[in-house]
């Protein structure tokens, strides 16, 4: 059964009162249409078509390799109007689903049920019961068929008593919704075009319309205003926090986690409170991540140990950190950090572009930027990688078993041999031959009696 | 019509466990009593009074900027007493507003409210609707006119049905509260002045006594507790982020948002999770601010963003971070760090008292305190300017263009031209020309073979 | 009257999802069986008696020095199987207390006042009213006798109605225990041997069965699921906040506090949001504790300011933090850091195992290890102690009134002399005599007109 998605996407969102348009909000680091994109690919889709409006541009640009095609809408006169720009493109089979931009955490299952029911030959409403459904749209039925959305402000008192909303959501035969849409007229208020007016139609000419309720009200919040992002934001992450709890996950507090991408957990994994992962994450057997960790596009393998205010980020290149390893506090592996088994990244280090063996450390305040770092090698407290001379980026090559003091420099290109070892205070300029030791400091001298200068006025 | 504020601020509030009276607790970073003067500055008073008592000279001292007078309860003998305290510098025209120094969320709209209400003729309470009111005091009414506060221990079972209680603010007539609040007897178990029996004088006389109700719960909660204090204050923080966002504010969430002070955002600004705001913020159009930033005292232009971890404190002389700044993570900014556009500051890098021009950049692991910087420096790794002799502060002056490498030390006073260049690990302590290069290390020596020390047992 | 604790812990927690026994997750840093232990460690028990099966070996060793001793249930055949495996150890005399090593928040006010009702006679069932009690056992009543447990599924729609539940905790006679569960039998769908089945022999011998109620949900909450695991953590802190709260420590925020271990406060300590304690840690009078800071195994005394981002970690060793000290933001103290009094620790800075006398400081990226300092020592920016010469670690010792410059590399063992200057950027491989300036670096040089390189494609 050949099925087109529309989603609906035109809208300005005045209330965010932000440049972006709506549906480009990020929830969880996604746009909000970008959800639905997602929380839809699984359905065999002839075709996705994004109906574009405000801000089109943009939106078009964001979601130009969704495989979606766009169909705008200018101006916006309604949500019938919006389905009319896409009838040009829509075929005459099958069955259309219907879908908000801007109401990200629509599942998986709902869409599937809703195509199904539909079938190509019923209209099929997604509605909801709500405790308080002042304001919406109530479903009115008889026995099971739905006779008519009846919305708020025209409903009797007896329809007012109805808790069933409609959700604008749909799926419709396709050939009926073209015909249906192009025969709405805007004889209302608003001067707008109501796609629920379909809903006459179809009982009109005795096309079944289907009410499908979910009890999960969270796949139909739609996001209007900064506070309700929010609200999302935290029902969102509340969800992804219990997935991975019920894998075996171990959040501190799951009311103090936040996930934008996707973070795959072997057994016995614990993350303490207040951390934030993001892009591609992948935490081996035993991983535990201490407080205040933000963490990006890394895979830490197992057994490793990260601790509280470790800032990892490996943006495309990605950081790779080794079986056993310890890191932090107050670390940070930045793109290309690929660290070995048992290596220990301490407190004030930065790791970026460089690879270091099985059992490598750099315990406090140093650099280490390009470079290649063999295995049980000791960097020095306050060392630093002179990777830039101010044009170009060069490489420092440290072998297995180097000793490199404090404060070194290592003016790179530069190449350390193995068991090579660097007096504390040496800047190195040229190569050190295996098993050397390096010094460059100037000689200590003392003057006796040194008069400190004293406290100017 | 004249109008005098009189603020209860005498209570010990034991329950606090504190050495501090009450009324200076911190709310949001300013004390209770100071809330409450900040929320009513927009009343035209003729006068604020301050009844103190425990405490009264550390509360006077607190306040000693407030334009506010003190009166002095010693001892503490109940509310009436309280304002019998003040009697003499109240004139005899117009209403008094008498509010509660440890309730700092009473808002602007309702004092004035009840004010309007008094109009210097008739006694106004503040009312609020408990759904559980054990242990207020219950507002008797006939008809719409009060006829008086009930105590909970002295309520008929009818009386305690009622769920609209006092809140311990007022308005009345000058004159007439003065004569009351004069007649007052302590004939009860307690043997205190209580301020409420003045509503039966009032109903005796046939003024007119009005209850005027809020919805608003949170502005007449107390302070009696570190577990109240804690409770207000994430009320008051949910309401700072509430407004926030309806003004556009993207918080990542809103349970996790502090402000003590005031926080003014252009368009666009996004917010991530944990961040800490204090005295005056400006943030830019589009700015972007990590997770865990604690920010105190800085104007941010629009563009700029701050990575995670990021502590910013302006103290007095402010903090600027110019356009499309790049700051952090793990930077710290303190007062007098003026950044211009674009200038990069990274990871374990502090900046002090220091203007640094357009596009310049320090990293990592680096110190610019008393500094001058131009466009386009580039700051090495781990560079220091020494900028204390251990009695004298000095400055450092960095033309355009330099390019100071890793490890340096830049003894100030000491002027580096336009265009120069240091060598990794020199200690600079002379003038450097514009577009030398100056280096100052030690040769590099090399010793083969060398046998490095064994572990000791 | 003599007392036997019985804890079941041979459960294996299969949604935990880990290869840890259930009753070795941790809440606040404890095990669940421990927190049992711990929380019953009042009441003067003859013996207590684990029952061990799934992970037995790493359940008693966790337990070796708990003083219990262990029986175990290989396999697990149902809850009075369990107790059939205690029956060789217990004597006959007395009263036997079940608990539950998965429910861990158990209080001693209960378990006490189990003891007493059981008193050798009677069996006493712990009970809760449920709101919604489906799924558990129904304590049916006669009076106030218990007549029986029933379970859900067997219960009637009028015992259905019943909201009062087992909770899985009990006390019993010790030999009619022991009598009782020899008696079971395992005929049911199960085929387990249910030690709740020994209510219907106790009532059928006439022996009192009293039904025990506690109002208080958290004492009776089991943990099966990391979820449920991570409720009962909030719950935990919640608990501890609110005490500490209670003492009068003021916390910016109760739901982002975090306290795994013990801490002790004087009067007027503040802690910011979002702080994590663990171990043994103590706050003097005054202590303020800046946002996100994690505390470990310290002392604090009276007055200190812990800044933001601080991270104190003692270990075994401990660290104190002398009155009026001021710490960070972004500091790291580590094992055997001794700060005296108005000693100022800065950012990025790292102190191991290093005595800091009166009025030392060290505020900027700097390492101090294994090291003596002096009063009023000013240790420079970006400087280093060299402590460890790849094989073994040496001491620094430093004067009183010495100044270390920025960028300095001590190479221990080295001594500074009382009152002695280090220049800037010197390495210091010798001792300094007091009063001295000791430098070491090499001669400035200046190349004109160099030519820096040029970008290379």
């Amino acid at each position: 059964m050949a099925l087109n998605i529309v989603v609906m996407a035109a809208g300005k969102g005045t209330r965010m009162k932000s440049a972006l348009p709506k549906v480009l909000q990020k929830l969880a680091g996604r746009s909000l249409v970008q959800h639905v994109l997602d929380r839809t690919a699984a359905l065999a889709a002839q075709q996705r078509i994004i109906i574009t409006g405000h801000g089109a541009e943009q939106v078009e640009a964001a979601l130009s390799s969704s495989g979606a095609s766009f169909v705008r809408q200018m101006p916006q006169l309604g949500t019938g109007h919006a389905i009319q720009q896409a009838v040009p493109v829509l075929n005459d089979e099958g069955s259309t689903l219907i879908l908000s931009g801007d109401t990200p955490l629509i599942t998986a299952e709902t869409t599937a049920r809703l195509v199904q029911a539909c079938d190509g030959r019923a209209l099929v409403l997604l509605t909801i019961d709500y405790s308080d459904p002042s304001g919406y749209g109530r479903i009115v039925r008889e026995g099971q068929a739905v006779q008519a959305i009846v919305e708020h402000k025209d409903a009797s008192p007896a329809q007012r008593e109805i808790r069933e909303c409609y959700t604008g959501v749909m799926a419709a035969p396709t050939a009926l919704l073209k015909r249906w849409v192009m025969a709405l007229n805007n004889q209302n208020a608003q001067q707008e075009y109501y796609l629920t007016d379909i809903v006459a139609m179809a009982v009109a000419e005795g096309v079944p319309v289907l009410g499908l309720k979910t009890e999960r009200e969270s796949e139909v919040l739609g996001v209007n205003s900064p506070s309700q992002l929010a609200a999302l934001e935290r029902l969102f992450q509340a969800e992804q926090a219990q997935q991975l709890m019920e894998a075996g996950v171990r959040l501190a507090d799951p009311a103090r986690f936040d996930l934008r991408g996707q973070l795959r957990c072997a057994q016995d994994v614990e993350i303490d409170v207040n951390c934030v992962f993001e892009g591609q994450v992948e935490l081996g057997e035993g991983v535990r991540i201490g407080a205040n960790c933000v963490i990006r596009n890394a895979r830490i393998a197992a057994g490793a140990r990260i601790h509280e205010f470790t800032h990892i980020d490996g943006e495309a290149a990605g950081v790779t950190v080794g079986e056993g390893a310890l890191i932090g506090p107050f670390a940070r592996l930045r793109p290309g950090a690929q660290l070995g088994a048992e290596v220990h990244i301490g407190n004030f280090v930065e790791v970026k572009n460089a690879t270091l063996a099985r059992g490598a450390k750099a315990n406090h305040l140093a650099y280490l930027g390009d470079a290649s770092v063999g295995e049980r090698v000791n960097y020095g407290a306050g060392s630093i990688t002179a990777n830039y001379d101010g044009a170009n980026k060069h490489r420092t090559t440290i072998g297995d078993d180097v000793h490199v003091g404090s404060n070194c420099v290592l003016v790179a290109p530069v190449t350390l041999g193995a068991g090579a070892t660097v007096g504390g205070g040496s800047t190195i300029t040229k190569d050190v031959a295996p098993g050397d030791l390096a010094v460059a400091r100037g000689k200590q001298v003392a003057l006796s009696g040194w008069q400190r200068p004293s406290k100017k006025r």
